[in-house]
């Protein structure tokens, strides 16, 4: 069965995001007034073949720590729909 | 009040997603069978002050429209936690 898998990958809350300040930037330039803090992160989708969700969550898992994050840097999280 | 608002902005699903595409050739050499695809986009987290959800809400679409996401390759999508 092929399930579908989402990848939440996020820098860190104790360091700092540059890419969400720049981005906190720009909405203050746009006038857009109220936003107090800006994290960015990836979002990845992965459509796996697996014969459990349990086991399309392991695979999603193996390739956020091999390939899709940097765990110094980042955290993730899968959730399998 | 501060309300934590998520932005996930993905490519269409109509549209090739190249860095999905490269993705997937990585996971294929790290050796890790049965994802059969993969579309990458971005994740983005604001704390935005306002007295409702919903004017979080309005204030998150302003921003995601204006500035975080481009209408022609991608969508959005806005939940108030």
């Amino acid at each position: 069965m092929t399930y579908t898998v989402h990848i939440k990958v996020m820098p860190h809350k104790e360091l700092l995001d540059p890419q969400g300040k720049a981005v906190m930037g720009g909405l203050k330039n746009l006038g857009l007034a109220g936003v107090a803090d800006v994290r960015v992160g990836k979002n990845i989708t992965l459509q796996v073949n697996a014969d459990s969700p349990e086991l399309a969550k392991s695979i999603a898992e193996e390739a956020s720590k091999k390939l899709l994050s940097n765990p110094v840097m980042e955290y993730f999280e899968v959730a399998v729909m």
